[in-house]
């Protein structure tokens, strides 16, 4: 098969997955009578649980609102209208405080709190779907909602975190866990776009952000570590040993659309080899195939139970990285490396009979929970790669036909 | 093999690997500087992380003095000097406030507070530690500190629990969680102990545990769920869906030592009907062997990711909950299932080149992490059930004699 051909190929499987994937999710998830989506869907879409996760509907609304803008034959009434119902869902529940910015992690059907975690991640999210939603209608409300938020989230994280509830503990000192300066820099790019106020407000937290993450380059340049000091510094014990290859992955191509953006080519190269490559060495089961879902960088087994199995997003977020990487540098091993990942997702997570994608396999690539939504996955990081992969690899394409 | 040379067999095995069990931990989890134990140990002792979680200290602080003062081989100068210095670390380092009962969930090596969970199990378990070494030492202040903190977490959970720090959430209706009866009933067993004071005060607290527990019991009959309303009515959702085999068996046999105390026969059929052998036949896996840990009562898949794993600890339960079930009923099939469970086990779980069990298998029952120890499994489950097991196996065979 020529280069072309093979670019066609996965770009036509990466569309018709896309249409698949999101057809699962309109015709299954759609809560008509309270707005809001109803994530815990089994293998065929029934609805095991109707508890609605904070997160995961802001990132449905995003998802939403971001094809509707970006790709034509999801700019439907039926999609909109859906997201809509979604935010005015998140704007009416997702603060069980009126006071306060704190969202809930789970709600309800008819959004009354379950439960309220002491972390951010439910609030970037909110703040996600309201700035996809006001680009997408317009309505000036929404714009103020992500914008008031995110004030209040980077005043958590960068000036005064008291106001998430966390107790001070003398044998806790503090983290810097790669999740939140990805999550900033993930922010950052969704308010900045097309907006240069916005873009020169956040500048500074774009670099604080950028250089957040590269602080997880340890051991000499030879590991990425989820955890380390506020300082920089390796931590002790499991937490400092910590390695999660695929939110590595995710953080690579975070940086390499920096990189690209800036035309930052140490950057790009940084994002590449330590982001990209170097957990993908370690984190690629040499024995079953697939990615482990952590490591402990000396080797020692994680205590996580799950940390053997294969899970549906670091393969997306792999595929994402490899793609844009190549995009980058030219580098051909690149696509090779995507090959091998694209294999191995498109025939264990795909879903044939019913669509989308299962979302954990035992180490040795069986399906382990036939379920295609819960607590933890959505409609979120399968469209979101469908979306990125095609649009990289229709670029491609178009550079072939230039030449 | 006769009856009586079969369990002359497994009582043999079960004081040899409770020999072996012990040297493990005696040989690799004391912390001779700061006192307590390290109980995150690799396959071979070797520790791979200092932090100490408070409820593991207090079980093996429990286990130590229990055996010390039950067991003559083990009334070792050692295991006392062990135990005492884990109450004393306990003592000076489980709760981070002074002015407050709660403990942490997990402290550095030297003492500092990491974490604290928003329940009552670490505290249980520090009153668990205090009796046992007060019965093993006569010390006063140990009885003192395990009364005060009982007081309290009874207070907690029969008065207000507001002082755990759990918001109140108007989606979060209040749960009968079949562990919070399941611990006071057996923290009633222990403060209880030829003590007819004790007993006397906490006779109302036995009888509330124990109706909490059962109305565990739902669907006409056919199952036991972890989770119920408070008024013992079945919830909505996964939550009220949610099974877990090997604790419910572990309830099984707090009831029927309940049961047995009191010579009360109806307690002991129900004990053994609804919670040893539903959750033993519903919950053993046909296929590959061994007990799922969790399970969905309608047949969805459950949406934790180990639903399928074999975990240790499950299976310690089942082994006393067979043979107690026996020894309280003479009924032949559960001394099957005793064999069927302990065949399992011990080729499974149990390590013959380093001695104690590995905790976690996949679900063919291949180990899926090679850890002794870790966050959640210290010197608790594996020593208690070998040691109740030649316990009971012992009366059974000086039955056997006698007739």
């Amino acid at each position: 098969m020529s280069y072309k051909e093979r670019l066609q190929t996965w770009r036509d499987r990466m569309s018709e997955e896309l249409d698949r994937v999101m057809n699962f999710w309109i015709q299954h998830s759609h809560d008509e009578e309270y707005g809001g989506f109803f994530t815990c869907l089994s293998q065929n879409g029934d609805i095991y649980d109707d508890l609605k996760y904070i997160w995961l509907q802001g990132r449905q609304v995003w998802m939403y609102c971001h094809l509707y803008r970006k790709v034509s034959k999801f700019h439907k009434e039926e999609i909109l209208n859906a997201a809509i119902k979604g935010g005015e869902f998140l704007l009416a529940h997702a603060r069980p405080n009126t006071d306060s910015i704190k969202c809930a992690f789970v709600v309800t059907r008819d959004g009354q709190a379950v439960k309220v975690q002491r972390t951010i991640f439910s609030e970037c999210f909110f703040i996600m779907a309201m700035d996809e939603l006001w680009r997408t209608t317009k309505e000036d409300q929404y714009k103020e909602e992500a914008r008031k938020t995110m004030d209040q989230i980077v005043y958590w994280v960068r000036e005064d975190s008291s106001g998430l509830g966390r107790p001070e503990l003398p044998g806790a000192a503090p983290v810097n866990a790669m999740a939140v300066p990805m999550m900033l820099l993930n922010l950052v790019d969704q308010l900045s776009e097309e907006d240069e106020e916005a873009a020169k407000k956040y500048e500074d937290l774009r670099k604080w952000s950028t250089e957040r993450i590269l602080q997880h380059i340890q051991r000499d340049g030879s590991a990425v570590l989820e955890n380390v000091s506020d300082e920089g510094k390796e931590l002790p014990g499991c937490l400092g040993r910590h390695q999660n290859p695929g939110h590595a992955m995710e953080a690579g191509w975070f940086l390499l659309r920096q990189a690209i953006a800036q035309s930052n080519h140490d950057l790009g190269r940084i994002a590449v080899e330590k982001f990209v490559l170097l957990p993908f060495l370690s984190g690629w089961d040499q024995e079953y195939g697939g990615l482990f879902s952590f490591q402990d960088v000396d080797g020692h087994c994680p205590t996580q139970l799950e940390w053997s199995m294969k899970l549906w997003w670091p393969h997306t977020e792999a595929l994402i990285a490899f793609l844009l990487g190549y995009q980058a540098t030219n580098d051909p091993q690149l696509l090779e490396h995507f090959q091998k990942v694209f294999d191995y997702a498109f025939s264990r997570f795909s879903d044939p009979k019913h669509g989308e994608w299962f979302g954990y396999l035992s180490r040795e690539g069986k399906v382990a929970l036939s379920i295609k939504g819960g607590p933890f996955k959505g409609c979120f990081h399968v469209p979101r790669c469908l979306y990125m992969c095609e649009e990289i690899l229709s670029k491609l394409l178009a550079e072939c036909d230039k030449t």
